[in-house]
């Protein structure tokens, strides 16, 4: 059960720290209204180290579907765990997006750009364009796993100094490509906290956008296989 | 008496570097001012690393009244130290303020707002709201203490890195969630320099808001508690 | 083969990833547009740490025809590997570019200075000085191969914590001394994607400036050549 | 005499890239005007980071009169060593310098402030007051000698990361205190570039200040022997 609980929690620390900064920076009245993306990337980053060095022993700190799936593909992860995983995966993430609302409702109050409000939660590209939107996306998550793949590389590494590099990777991700799509490059980052958006009661939220909602299902996984794949294929 | 020894001389070297760095940014004729969000949370981080690291081995490094108390519910922390160690935190975030107080007297005499003047010492809500503020500071808290038990999973972490991890969870409570309540999450880091902020000789100082200190008193506290239950809750 | 695929690989990685934060920051349209230079030179630096850990054992994570030669000069890479490694590098940051133009097609459309289209592949003088930009260049690719020698003198560095040396010489050089010229400090980073610009069919592209290419030509090798030259002298 | 050699070039390298990074941002016609006090005081961290890591075995890497003469006065750095230390410090220091002014002279050129050109070479308070500013220079040098010292203990500490804490302490005086007086906390940082912008043929040049001289000599003095003085007075 252990793995299923840390995925849960690790995934809704994710998005409480990962949404939240977006809310801390972008909604009126929050007190660092402002930060731009400096702060929204490398709080995403940490929002990824704090929970991948708590769980990394008990459940391997995916949080990501793509990344499980390709694992799982790669045959580093058992194919039988891989439902419990996503549904620990989904369900942290959406409940991450609801503390956030919860957190920030006076922000949300005080917003009156629906976008805004949206981008707390989930995604959106800056160039609607639903092929390059998926490459942007598979692109990005190729990255991540291509890296996290290849920590293996570092012989000895250090212990505690692999996490810092899975820090880099994803600040890395989102420095350079986020300005495309937001670098979803994780389903569960993005369709969790959608799924929040719809239900939770928003004051003067507008729609959820589902339309897009395949650009961050398809694209990360796609690139997340592409990675391991490749990775495989390198005669190391 | 080194562990208390310690805690105060830690908890001024927080204090000194913490709020030296929002005065630093915030005050008029400050060289910095204007840094932003991302140098406050950014050097928050660091005046918590520098005594970790230092006072670490002999004190356990908690600075931190919330902290202490739920590592004493947890179990793993002597009761009887309790008081010492919160006398000599709340002592250190006093002088601590002082300190800062003098450096930048030429800075404070030169700003007129009262709530930038007060911000230098203390924390105060973006949104005022009992409940949410409470709550804010009880989760920003709740990942703090969170994170801290969680080193504990990282086998053989090297030394250091662990201070490091430190680093970056201050960091990441402040950059996701700091806009709400300003991130206190340490009754000693608000209390202490709000009293010195009411003894000292501010030109122009408006009120010290002793009617928000609650907020900074509780939420942390609940917080840190729940984290160290929650943690312990787990079938790691 | 390993090594030459590794240094393709890595070095379209780094390009991907490098001239991503420029395209990222400064191309209309792109959701992070205005992140400014911090972002652009911490994003560099992750550039070059993501490919350097993973290929590391693999080809020495070189990247840089101008650090390749100069490990040459040094005796400490073999001379009959460095066409292919030179090779490798230009091809790589020429299929990086590429990638980068199609990730950011629409962004480039929606660009309309040229110089601004043009930064996002090569580099450029703030002022124009051919003897100054060629030694702002050697010094920059002086400081950068210096340093990474340099690593050899850390006794027992643990595993790992050298790639984050060889990001914070990156970020240094770039924060310090890239407003000169851009801190091409590597060949293949500028010609490589100079010669994509010149190739692809960019809307309202200008000039691809090849009366500049002698500078992230001659500057780099000749700054890593003094640079295991000193060294090398050193009494260590 | 590698300690001294090692002492020379390090300090160089110090401002090299210490200045730098201020000529980088500051002076007109630079391509990274505007970067701002958070790259200003990542840059200088990295400025000593680098020579740190690459001299440390050589001589120590002080690069720094006042921790030098800390150091002797703690008893665990040679007397006889102290005069050819401050000699290469102080001439590393002047050096670096220049090279600054070499490689930016076409900005310096373009730039019309006198104080934004000093400003390159060494320090100034932000409100002028003796007491205070050496008060402010004594007490940013306590922290940083006083957490020098404090690096023994960290037991074991993993080689290397001793570095990065070195590169905090820098970067952390510099975010929370770098406003009052530009934190010098080293004489030979403000004393070399000073006497440099003394006889350099700087278009325009103003004032080199020399009545504020005593501020960056004496207060680092005063607050590195403090730091030691204290540290050793604590009961480990």
């Amino acid at each position: 059960m252990l793995p299923y609980i840390a995925e849960f929690i690790g995934t809704m620390l994710l998005i409480l720290l990962g949404d939240g900064v977006v809310a801390n920076v972008n909604l009126n009245k929050s007190g660092m209204k402002g930060g731009g993306s400096v702060q929204i990337t490398l709080a995403w980053g940490l929002a990824v180290l704090i929970p991948a060095y708590i769980f990394g022993v008990a459940s391997g700190a995916s949080f990501n579907p793509a990344l499980t799936l390709a694992l799982a593909v790669d045959g580093s992860f058992a194919w039988s765990m891989v439902p419990g995983y996503l549904v620990a995966q989904f369900a942290g993430a959406f409940v991450g997006a609801i503390l956030v609302y919860i957190l920030f409702k006076g922000q949300f109050d005080a917003t009156e750009d629906q976008k805004t409000k949206l981008g707390v939660f989930c995604t959106s590209p800056s160039i609607p364009n639903l092929t390059l939107n998926i490459l942007s996306e598979a692109i990005g998550t190729f990255v991540l796993v291509f890296a996290i793949k290849g920590l293996a590389n570092v012989p000895d590494i250090a212990s505690g100094v692999d996490k810092l590099f899975v820090f880099g990777i994803i600040v890395s991700v989102g420095m350079s490509l986020g300005g495309l799509t937001g670098y979803a490059i994780n389903p569960a980052r993005d369709l969790g906290p959608r799924l929040a958006h719809t239900i939770l009661p928003i004051k003067g939220k507008g729609d959820s956008n589902w339309g897009y909602a395949i650009v961050p299902l398809a694209g990360p996984i796609i690139g997340a296989i592409a990675a391991v794949l490749l990775y495989g294929a390198i005669p190391w």
